[in-house]
């Protein structure tokens, strides 16, 4: 076997910025490059430009501008809305509610909070990575000052009932935290159908830059500050703007806004192919995630026998770019929080393959896959420790 | 008077990004762009740039690699630093030292904490903005978890005896933090010779882009997390890097320190041209800041009888980019509070500016400066209703 493609798909992890995007970004490098809180007519070019991302952001999730805050990505977003909520509501109640499934950028923040003795309940998922709603319902004290549940898993793909779980949620005078980072592009994000009182994007999720991400905070949410220090963002995160950054994150969220109904529906397609054509040609694999409730663009399997990192360094040599799980835990080698959360057997547990298309990926790179996969897995098998032994 | 010139004087509030900067970040957006956590070549080549780059920031500073980690910029690197300590240090004691005239990157984290119990000594500085390294001293108890003092005032350019008062708070065991956010390229930074235990960064402030920055944390100090999540940085700073940011801090990290030694001579050169010219040619008017210990770029005056803001509206109608302190607080109306702690007197407090200067400052940008301003000044002083009327 030998390297004939360069297929990227790992776009879960990170998403090329888009040549529009980047054109959009670098007159704000060196020559629109006045700090926004200054006042002269360099500064106020880039405070428009900033604003008018302000107006877009908020356009594509159906929210205000005034609820849009921009940060340095979707992990400052999380740490924001968890901990500044924590530290907002502390005399009302010291109890959040989240599920086990969670990225670490949520995850974290909250066990940072139950050594500063906050309690957290992580609620658990069924087969298929999904939260019931039934179990918020159950989960919900009168202690509780938050509720926080991924829109979809970044590395499952699951899309997670948050309406339901929203409505739960402020029904009971909670407010409903959803990281979003995973779902712009996929299917439609819109604070109000959604529920949401907060809500955490990342750019480089939908072909913007890496280093910008935005929060948004509905009106009359109780939220302390994260970022201490000048008075950007009225007050509420400072540090100087990232302006190319949210210049491009403008970009990006407008295009992918944009294409997200048409475009979906082909990486639907492509996925589905993708899905059927491993598990029909690879024996002992199953999908990981729901069948049908997850996004467009996410394959998750598990082979049995085989380490998911032994595929990916195989996948590497032949030109693929692909993951066992979230890029933001590769370092480590426990078995993923979502699959153990899913009840993965222990037999599939390592062996998971996590591939997630993007707008630059063709019909030949689904091909290519699909006739190198089972070679590798096959060779895999053959020099397994595991048994095996096909 | 009508505009001629286009002459940016606010590079204390943020710099052009250098051509050679933005070219070497362009690759990393659109083909470069793999997320360094990821297990393959093109994420190993964004892994390898963002080491190359904490290689470079540590030479530059005199620190080790593994001391440097990345942020999104010096409020960021502020907000860790002090937070971070405190979180770290809370059985040991409860009570932090810096100076009245920090940034408020530094002033409101020490805000923060102390809603939440902890004790801060804001010292008082001298009328040119010193902190004496004996305040230090008395101030230090057997409770004292950090000392934080800057070392350049972002507003009136004073330079801080930090080595000395670092010596005083090593010796009695307290971490000591500096903000060198307005030191890079002004003067050598050396973590050995300051003496630092942390010392915080900003890339938009020496040529490179705005939205990332660095902490450096000196091997062995006790620091909790700030950002808490994915496994980045070591698992102490999580969120996916800023590669294109990271690379572009470490080519303008790169060529600030070594256009330094020739640089920062003729900035001063400039500096003193411009002061000794404003001084000598519009009365009522004084020197903000040290005489002589002062940021090379830095010129700060307070004018009699007028308003700061009427000056900047007037410049920026010349085409004079200005600044009455720091761009961060530019939407309050609050007189500075370096000023205030400098003991400006009150008749001097609200008529102040700043003009801080660059590499692409020219002879002649002083000479229109020289020209243009007595005339700004005389204008504003013959309406003004705070008295004058020359």
């Amino acid at each position: 076997m030998e390297r004939r493609r360069s297929v990227y798909l790992d776009h879960a992890a990170t998403t090329p910025v888009r040549p529009e995007v980047a054109r959009a970004m670098l007159p704000y490098f060196s020559e629109r490059f006045g700090n926004p809180s200054s006042l002269y007519a360099l500064a106020r070019e880039a405070k428009g430009a900033v604003e008018e991302v302000r107006d877009r952001v908020a356009a594509a999730i159906g929210a205000s501008p005034e609820e849009v805050f921009f940060t340095a990505g979707g992990t400052e977003a999380d740490n924001w809305a968890i901990k500044g909520v924590a530290a907002a509501n502390r005399r009302k109640g010291d109890h959040i509610v989240t599920s086990a499934i969670e990225h670490h950028a949520v995850l974290h923040p909250c066990r940072a909070l139950e050594k500063q003795g906050y309690r957290v309940t992580y609620l658990p998922v069924d087969e298929f990575g999904r939260v019931e709603p039934e179990r918020v319902e159950e989960a919900i004290t009168d202690k509780t000052i938050l509720v926080s549940v991924m829109a979809a898993n970044n590395e499952v793909g699951t899309i997670q009932p948050v309406a339901a779980i929203a409505k739960i949620a402020r029904d009971r005078g909670v407010p409903f935290h959803t990281d979003a980072v995973q779902a712009i592009g996929a299917f439609p994000v819109d604070v109000e159908r959604m529920g949401a009182d907060l809500l955490a994007l990342s750019a480089h999720k939908f072909g913007g830059p890496k280093g910008v991400g935005a929060l948004y905070i509905r009106r009359g949410t109780r939220v302390g500050t994260f970022m201490d220090g000048g008075a950007q963002e009225r007050g509420r995160r400072a540090g100087t703007e990232n302006v190319p950054g949210i210049v491009g994150m403008g970009k990006a969220i407008e295009i992918a806004v944009a294409e997200m109904p048409q475009k979906s529906v082909w990486l639907a397609a492509t996925r589905d192919k993708l899905i059927r054509g491993i598990l029909d040609s690879i024996p002992d694999t199953r999908l990981n995630g729901h069948p049908t409730e997850r996004l467009p663009n996410n394959v998750n399997v598990a082979f049995r026998y085989v380490e998911g990192e032994s595929i990916l360094l195989m996948l590497d040599a032949l030109g693929i770019a692909a993951s066992t799980g979230s890029a933001c835990t590769s370092a480590s080698l426990e078995p993923s929080h979502v699959l153990t959360a899913c009840g993965l057997p222990p037999e599939h547990a390592h062996g998971s393959l996590r591939l997630t298309l993007g707008s630059r990926n063709t019909g030949e790179d689904v091909d290519y896959v699909l006739e190198v996969l089972p070679q590798v897995i096959g060779r895999l098998r053959e020099i397994s420790p595991l048994g095996g032994g096909m």
